[in-house]
C-alpha cells in the first residue's frame, strides 16, 4: 500500500514535470487560450459542477463538525466562483515573463550573452481550505510556463478536483498535456512527504497555510521550499510623525482586514510622544472593537481597550482585532524590536524626518519596508504585480509577493562566432 | 559532548547572525578597506603564516595517505598565495551591489515603490580542500554586505583557520565584528549537520565539492540550499555546422580544463554529417589523449581512440580526458538526450542555422546555454561577473556563476504620505 502510494505520486510527478517540457516552449496565446477556456469553463456549467462538489465538501465538513470559520473559507457560491473566474483573466492578460531577455552584453571576446527569464520547471503547491487556490496557482504556472502539482486540503478534496478538471480540459482543448495542472489523487499526508522528498522532479515546493503546515514541510521537504510564512508586522510611530496620519495608518494596518498576512501585530511609538498619541489611539481602537496587549509604559495610556501583554505577545500573529503596544526610546530601539520580533514581511515607519524615513528603510529586513503607508500594501495586486502566489519572506529567491516573474529563473545564454577560452 | 558541540555551533552561528546585521549597514568604503587590509596580510607576514599552516596541513596529509591530486589541491605556494590576495583585491574593486534599486514605479495612488538589492544575511558554505575558498568566500560575503560561516575540510583545517583570522582581524581594525566571517571551529562532520539545521540563523547553505558532500548537504539541511552541482556538459555538432570551428569548439571544451565542471562530458553529432566530421574528430582527440566512449553509430567511425560507451557513460562526469560520442538524428534528438543525461550546467550546439540556434537556446534547460561557443564559458570571471562563488544548478535563486548580485537578495521599498487601503 505504502509502496503503491509511493508509485502513485512519483508518476505523477515524473508525467507533470515531462509535461513542463512542453509547456515551456508554448507560445503565449496558447497559454492564453488555456487561461480563457478555464475561466469561460467556472463561468458556465462546469462551474455549476464545481458547486456542486462544493456543496458535498461543505456537507462533510459540516458533519465533521469544521468551524464556522472554516467552513466560511471552503465555501464556494456563483458569485465567489466568477470572482475566481475574473482572476483567470486577468492572469492571461499580463504580459508572458517567459522568454523575456535581461542585462544582454557584448563580451570583449564578441560572446553575446544576456539572461533570459524561463520557468522553474515543476512547481509543488501545498495549500489548505480555500478552492480558489487550485485555480489561482494553475492559472498563475500555466502562464508563466510551469507544469504544477497541486496538493489541497482534505476537506475542500472535490473542489479542488473538479476545477483541476477543467484547467485539464482547457489544457487539452489547446493541444497541452492535462499533466500540466496535475491534482495529488489523495490527500494522504504521506503523499505530501512523498511529493515533496521527490528532489530533480519537483523544482520547488511552496507551502501555503498555518504554521503546522508550514513547519512539516519545511522539516520534511527534500526539494527547495519558498515559504509563505507568517507575518508579525508593525507601525512604528516615529517622534515625528504626523499623528493624525499616524491614527490612519495604524487604523488601516489593524482593521481594514484584520485576518490576513499583512495586518498589523504590533505598534511601536516613541517615548516622547507617547502621552500625546496613544491615549486618542486607544479610544480608536476600543471603538473599534480592537483589543490592545501593552507594555509596562503604554498600558497607563492607553485606557479601557487595554490588558498588559504577556511575553509571548510580541511573536504572536493574531489575525484578529487585537494589537501589541509598545513603547520604545527611539528609532534604534524600535528597529531593534522588529529585527528581534519582526517575521521578515512587512513593516512600516511614520515620520516627518527623511533621513530616518531613510535609515528605517536600509536597516530593516522585512519583505516590504515602508514609510508613511498602511502595512496592507504588502500584496501582489497593490504593489503593481497584478496577480501573486503568495508573500514569500524567504529570502532566497523571492522576497515579497510572487508574481508572474517569481515563478521563473534566469538562465544565461550565449551566442558566439566560435569563440574559445585561451 | 554532542550538547557541547550544539551549543558551540550554534551560539557560534547567532553571534554570527547578529554581526551580520551590522555588516549590511556598512559602507562600501569600510567593506573595500577589509578585504584590501586582508590581501596586503595575504602578501606579507601573515600569509607567511598561513604558508605555515599550509606546511603542517600537507604534512599530515602525507602522513594519512592522501592523493598526489589532493596534496596538489591542498597546498599553497607563495605565488598561488599571492593570487589569492589578487582575487581578494579585484572583489574589492567591483561595484558594491547592497543598496542598488531596481525598477523604481509610481504607483496610482502615489506611493513610490522600487527594490532594493540588499545582503541575504548569514551565508553558510561548505567546502573541501582548497584552502582558497576561504579568502575568496570570505571577500565576496563581505563584499556583499553578508556574514559568513565557513566549514572546511578537516584536511585543511590549519590553512583555514589562518586564513579566516586575517579576514577577522582585517574586519577588527575596520570597526566591524570578527564574527562576520567565522570558521567552523571544529571539522566533526556533525556539527555540519548541526549548522546545516540552523533554520531562522543561517539563510541559505552553499555546499562546494564532491557529490557525497552536496547529497549530505541536501539530505541534511533544514535552510535552503544551493547547489554547486556536477556538469554533464554537452557540444551538439548539428548538421549545418561548419565544421571547423565544432572541432575547435569541442576540442577547447574538453582538453582546455577537463578537470572542472564546465568542461564537456558529452559530444552529439547530427547522424547527416557523422561521416564527415567524426574520422577526423577521433584522431584529434587521440592526438591529445582523449578516451572516447562512443554508442554504436559512432564507434566504427572514431579509430582506435574509441571504446563502446556503457549505460552508465552518459551520466559520468569524467572531470578527466574522456568523453562520451554519439549521434543523433537531429536536433529534437540531441534536445531530448540533454533533457535526459543534462546536469543543467552548460549546453552549446554548434550551427551556422540561427532559427535552429534559436530553439536550442529556448528548450534547453541549463545554467547557461551556448550557440557556437566553447562549454568553458560558464565562469563568472568569463561572464563578467569579476568573480564567483560557485556555478548554481539549483534553477532557485540563482541559476549559473555566483556573484556579488547572487549573494543578495532585494526587498521592496515604499515612501508614501499617508496611503492606506480603501
Amino acid at each position: 500500500m505504502a509502496e503503491d502510494l509511493e508509485q502513485l505520486v512519483t508518476s505523477l510527478a515524473r508525467h507533470a514535470k515531462q509535461a513542463a517540457r512542453t509547456l515551456a516552449a508554448a507560445e503565449t496565446t496558447r497559454k492564453n487560450m488555456v487561461l480563457l477556456r478555464a475561466a469561460a469553463a467556472l463561468r458556465g456549467p462546469e462551474g455549476d459542477a464545481v458547486l456542486a462538489a462544493n456543496e458535498q465538501d461543505l456537507a462533510d465538513g459540516r458533519a465533521n463538525g469544521l468551524s464556522r470559520a472554516l467552513l466560511d473559507r471552503l465555501e464556494l457560491t456563483r458569485s465567489r466562483l466568477d470572482a475566481v473566474a475574473e482572476g483567470v483573466e486577468t492572469i492571461a492578460a499580463l504580459p508572458d515573463p517567459v522568454g523575456e531577455l535581461l542585462d544582454p552584453r557584448r563580451l570583449p571576446n564578441g560572446l553575446e550573452t544576456s539572461r533570459m527569464r524561463v520557468p522553474l520547471g515543476l512547481i509543488g503547491i501545498v495549500y489548505e481550505s480555500r478552492p480558489n487556490v487550485t485555480a489561482d496557482a494553475a492559472a498563475l504556472c500555466i502562464k508563466s510556463g510551469n507544469a504544477v502539482l497541486l496538493r489541497g486540503g482534505s476537506e475542500a478534496y472535490r473542489s479542488n478536483r473538479a476545477i483541476a478538471d477543467i484547467f485539464g480540459s482547457a489544457l487539452e482543448a489547446e493541444g497541452l498535456p492535462r499533466e500540466c495542472a496535475a491534482l495529488l489523487p489523495t490527500t494522504d499526508r504521506e503523499a505530501t512527504s512523498i511529493m515533496i522528498r521527490l528532489d530533480g522532479v519537483l523544482d520547488v515546493v511552496i507551502p501555503r497555510g498555518g504554521a503546522e503546515l508550514i513547519h512539516f514541510v519545511a522539516e520534511n521537504a527534500r526539494v527547495p521550499v519558498i515559504r509563505h510564512g507568517k507575518g508579525v508586522c508593525h507601525v512604528f510611530v516615529e517622534r515625528e510623525a504626523d499623528l493624525e496620519m499616524a491614527t490612519r495608518i495604524v487604523i488601516n494596518s489593524k482593521t481594514q482586514r484584520p485576518g490576513v498576512c499583512n495586518a498589523a501585530e504590533t505598534l511601536l511609538v516613541d517615548a516622547t510622544i507617547a502621552a500625546a498619541f496613544l491615549p486618542a489611539l486607544g479610544a480608536a481602537m476600543a471603538q473599534r472593537g480592537v483589543r490592545l496587549h501593552a507594555d509596562e509604559r503604554s498600558l497607563p495610556l492607553l485606557g479601557a481597550a487595554a490588558v498588559a501583554a504577556s511575553p509571548g505577545s510580541w511573536d504572536t500573529e493574531y489575525l484578529a482585532l487585537e494589537l501589541n503596544v509598545a513603547v520604545v526610546d527611539d528609532l534604534d530601539a524600535a528597529i531593534a524590536h522588529v529585527a528581534r520580533h519582526g517575521s521578515h514581511h512587512t513593516e512600516s515607519i511614520v515620520t516627518r524626518n527623511a533621513d530616518k524615513g531613510r535609515r528605517w528603510v536600509r536597516e530593516v529586513d522585512a519583505s516590504l519596508v515602508l514609510v508613511n503607508a498602511s502595512t496592507r500594501f504588502n500584496d501582489g495586486h497593490q504593489l503593481g504585480l497584478g496577480a501573486e502566489l503568495g508573500i514569500s519572506t524567504t529570502k532566497l529567491h523571492a522576497y515579497g509577493p510572487m508574481g508572474l516573474n517569481e515563478l521563473c529563473t534566469t538562465k544565461w545564454v550565449g551566442y558566439g562566432t566560435g569563440q574559445v577560452r585561451q
